[in-house]
């Protein structure tokens, strides 16, 4: 039986993105709404392997996209627990730039994603057993 | 030579699209990253039309999701500018729900995208000139 | 209950589309097929809300694609009914272009999509009832 | 240097494809825009193919769908020149559909497309030298 | 009933494509998964068509890619049965490159791609009846 | 300055990926090409993130595939440089499976992809300087 610290460390989730053309706006720079959909797929996958139960977004906190990030950037989302309710979950996810050719790496966007867990009806349950 | 109101009006956007099993998870409901991502292409059309300059998105406002929307649906986005600010605008977009085979129709999703206008060197501009 | 005239109102169906890289060929104009795709995905969700039923492609009448659209274009597809049948319905489509910084629109294509209602034996029932 | 029939014979193409639900509606069947948009790519490669020139639609003529492509069917598509104007050709593009347990195999939909030849300035220019 | 021989000529499988931006990295080559993916598409075609079963890859053998394939090229794809199991069967596929604007062909990729074919409960069955 | 070793450390690549409808083949388990590519692009990033220097596939070894990922699964690859060359790097990357509502997890495929830093003129140099 694994404790929620256990669980939190445990869902921690990681994926790395290369930026290709078929990401990209006109300008050669990542689409704002790709990188929404990116989050909500690395928070989603989390909240799944912290509960393992079925699990919907339910709300966005205020995201800031503080710089673009160009057509030819490696991506790395970060995402991990940051916050346990009775039939929810809050997943806190970043968003790390690294230029290919160089070892610059920045952090360029953090969101908060908040899960509901639920049953085959739609209707909540506990996060956690 | 248009006002700020007519521009608003003429840059109202309308985006109807048929929920099909391509854009759904495996609950077989449209998945939360997939409805953020048509938002944000929504409002990025609704700011471009409104300024005719390049725009990017720099923040998005707390957004809820307060029912799922089911494979077999048809949603309609409306986007249209909420604010308008010396460098920048923010464009309100709703998701409206259609059922295909009944007359039902109820908003479900409301967001706020913050966009700024940029020149070539990606410096913000003037949002009207 | 509502007149045919009534339904024909209610389902106009408008959508707004950025053309980006991803959907243009190497002239980095749109290409031919995604256009007529997504003149289909336009007729097709104005047929099933004015039918409220399950409806199939059963026919396009000749299509003229008078000039390219370039990539940074946005277009806006309006789909109408424009001929209603005992068990089928026809949709006239147009594509509009507009230039992204400029406020120059233009109608580039008209499309007439033919629908058939269907029922789970996939037999064609009437469309209105 | 080949005649224009040897041309003709070498730039038939043929497309195989499973079809899978990433390209279905919501009733399992193949979505008719997916299906025009495949044999615009068929035909675009026959028509490239055949002049070994710069080529873009300009039309097709009326399209019958004669019966609905089922999910997990296989498809071929088979363009073929039909006509050569000065600037312009005109592909023939047939769908035939198989079974994949079984030898039936049928012809569902025939289309013509279109091309024209085009430098770069997109004047058109004699589709064979 | 046919023979072997008569299933392996029937079942070649040929599959054109034109690469476009959407599927190559930012050197404007075709990125090497894309390649793959569509080699395990046709010589599943193929092992689908030749079996008329359910089958699954099982292991692809080692596969050298001796020249990049840049945007604006045409390919062929050509799959056919190179040897026959009891409950398995190898598909060879070669990828062909054209150049869109001159007569220039050469084959560029190898690979030999293994599939089973399995009953419902995916437990291996035999290949030809 | 990095040594060599410090750079593979720096440079294990790690994906999280959901399974859902539109990744899968009608048997609802992952298509082997789905795979194939995602095993490229996290390879990839591993050998970009190592030399920070272009890179391109020149080849796979032989890949078992030794069950099937179904839809509704959570996967995990993990991508690391297992050989060092003049002008080219091996990486093994490796595919685990996770049940999305139990603590299983195991390894289903191993593959190992092999790539050449190469300048503009597309010729081969040092992987590392």
């Amino acid at each position: 039986m694994s404790t929620t610290e256990e669980l939190i460390n445990a869902s921690e989730t990681r994926i790395f993105k290369a930026i290709f053309p078929n990401t990209t706006n006109h300008y050669n720079t990542l689409f704002g709404g790709t990188a929404l959909h990116m989050m909500d797929e690395a928070s989603f996958i989390c909240a799944t392997r912290f509960s393992r139960k079925k699990v919907v977004t339910i709300s966005t906190d205020k995201i800031d996209f503080e710089r673009p990030i160009p057509e030819g950037s490696i991506v790395e989302l970060i995402a991990g627990i940051s916050k346990v309710g009775t039939t929810s979950c809050t997943v806190k996810v970043d968003i790390f730039m690294e230029n290919m050719y160089s070892y610059k790496r920045e952090l360029t966007v953090t969101g908060f994603f908040k899960f509901v867990a639920i049953n085959d009806e739609m209707k909540p349950i506990p996060i956690l057993d």
